[in-house]
Parts: structure tokens; sequence; C-alpha cells
């Protein structure tokens, strides 16, 4: 039991009752399907997170999913391991060489993102994926290891039903307009700057 | 093969070697390891997703996780369905009542809230669970079901190697003051806007 008066219920009442006309009429003004172009950009924590989050998601309604990491690393390890629980229904490919100030050698940088570019395209054009993630593309594409252009262009022609998820700080300007969710992970807080360290299951 | 000169290749190497100086001093200077309060608000989408990506994180490197959803819908089906090949690590309680324009019925939705608070303390309590999400648990303090100060005191004081995710939008000055790492998701361009409907493995 709580202490809400029977005047203040019935305020309530009315008020959602409003509400939910509004919401009603706003979703069935929705009637689009259509396969999304996502971007997951910006400072904070999450970008990556929150497209594995959507391809578990995919997952859950029995759809399969493909996965290209553009920069290779001690990260994701845990979400790779754990996507093995769905066996054949995750393609994963980490073609990435590490951050460019590990590998410290930029022709290898370029080979490295242009090579998985190329399997991004072939994953894009697999008929029996329903969403392709492509992790830290936005950091190959801001240093220019790949043609932003044809990026774009193959981005948009894909088919129709297919979703993408672009991750990566600083997105480019082109990718955004030719994008229809663009989501700006801002770090209001982080723990980095009070000295605590990476952590398995949280940063990897 | 790349047309990158010999002189770029070397100013580049250079350059990334001081910059691997640098991020290798940052990350020997972080040594604090802790189970972290981690907030995801803002209007943006991701909140949940990248709490449940966080889950997954956690799942590949075997522990358990614990979510309480504060607010049903047919929202977070996918995951639902997704995280039962994780069995019994995963510990999934949704106690809300749905939307508050659904139930039309403050009362109703003010005892589910407790509800959920009260299953949400049973899982801080778990010494088996490695990550608690919990999901919408903003909303439910925004509309002050819940008294805020017992739950940032109940969050303030779990044990110490605890991670617990909090999610949902306009998150309180008081509990972003507690946690360690707190996200803001915004929304610079969004699908619903162009008139495209909710569709299986995105918005559920």
């Amino acid at each position: 039991m709580t202490d809400i008066s029977e005047e203040r219920a019935q305020r309530h009442k009315a008020r959602m009752q409003n509400r939910k006309a509004v919401q009603d009429a706003e979703v069935a003004a929705k009637t689009v399907e259509k396969g999304l172009l996502i971007v997951n950009t910006g400072p904070g924590k999450g970008k990556s997170t929150a497209a594995f989050g959507l391809a578990l998601r995919m997952l859950g309604h029995g759809r399969r999913v493909g996965v290209v990491q553009f920069i290779k690393g001690v990260w994701q390890t845990g979400e790779r391991e754990a996507f093995s629980a769905f066996g054949e229904r995750v393609v994963w490919h980490t073609m990435g060489e590490g951050f460019t100030w590990e590998t410290q050698d930029l022709e290898r940088d370029i080979t490295a993102a242009r090579r998985a570019w190329d399997k991004a395209r072939e994953l894009i054009g697999d008929p029996a994926l329903s969403l392709v993630v492509l992790d830290e593309l936005n950091i190959a594409l801001r240093y220019d290891y790949l043609d932003l252009a044809e990026v774009v262009d193959t981005l948009r022609n894909r088919r129709d039903d297919l979703h993408v998820v672009v991750t990566g700080r600083n997105a480019k300007p082109e990718l955004i307009a030719a994008a229809d969710l663009v989501t700006e992970m801002g770090a209001v807080k982080h723990h980095f700057a009070a000295g605590v360290k990476a952590q398995p299951g949280i940063e990897f």
C-alpha cells in the first residue's frame, strides 16, 4: 500500500490516458520497415558495447550476425568468447593489427584496414546475415586508410533489409549524412581519470 | 602495396613511438581495481543495449550476471531470449508493469517499482554475481517511486568488487555523483523521426 490520495491517482490516470493517445498516434504513424545504417560515435564508453548488445538482440530473434573488427587488441575478447555460444550464427573476423601506436607501421595499418574492408564488403553481400557490425571502422576512415566515398557508397547500396552498425570516435560527416540512426556517446565521468585500470568484463 | 613514401613512414613511426610511451605511462598509472557504478543516461539510443553488451562481455569471462527490469514492455525480448543460451549464469527479473501511460495507475506503478527495488537489493547482495544491471531504474527515481537516498546508499555500500549498471534517461545528480562511469547517450539522428517503425533485433 502507498499513500496516494484518490484525487492524485485520478489526475495521474487522466494525464496518462492523454499521453497514451499521443503515443499510440505516434506509433501508428511509423510504418516504414528497413535495414538501418547505425553509427555509434563520440568520446564516451559504450559505442562497441551497444553494437554488440544489438547483435545479441538480433541473435535472440534467431537471426545471424557478422562482425568485422578494424582494430585488434585485447579488447572485445569477452564478447568474442560469449558469442561462441551461438555457434555459426555469428561470423567474427578480427582483421586489424592493433592500435597505430602498437604497430608503428603505417603501411601495415593501411594494408590491414583494406583487408578488413574487403571482408566487410563480403559480409554486407551475404544474404544470410541480418546485421553486420563494423567495429572501429570510423578510425580507419578518420586516418584515410580507406576511401570514404567508396565506403559510404557501399553502405548506401546494401540490400534493403540489412542493418549495419559502424562504431568509433570521430565519425565522418558524410557517414552521418548517410545514416538512419546516430548516437553520440558523451563521457560525463570516466573511471580511468580516477586511476581505475581496465578490468575483465568491463573493458575487455 | 600502398603508395607511402619512406619519409612519411618514418615520421609516422617516430610519432607512434612517442604516443606509445605516453600510452604505456598512462596504463601503468592506473592500478585501482574495483567494482564500478556505471550510469548510462541521456535521450539517445544505446543505454540499455550497452548495459546488455557489458553483461555479454562478463558472461564471456565465465562470470554471472543479474538483471532487474524496472519497466516492462515488449522491449528487451531479444536479449532475454539470447541470454537463455547462458543458462543459470543469467538471473533475469522483469518486475515493472509497463510504461506509466500503459498502466495509467500510479499506485500500481509505485508498488511495482518498490518490488523491483527489493529484488535489486537481493541481487546486489548475492556474492555469486559479478554484474547487476538495473534497467530503467532512473525512470523509477525520476518519478520518485523510490527513495533516492536509500537507493544511492545501497549502491554505495555494495561489496567492493560488484559492478552495477543503471540505465534510463534523466539520471539524478545524486546518482551521477556516486557513479564511477557516466555516459550520456545523445541522439544526433533518429530513424523514428523518419517514420521508421520499431523492428525486431533493433528496438526489441
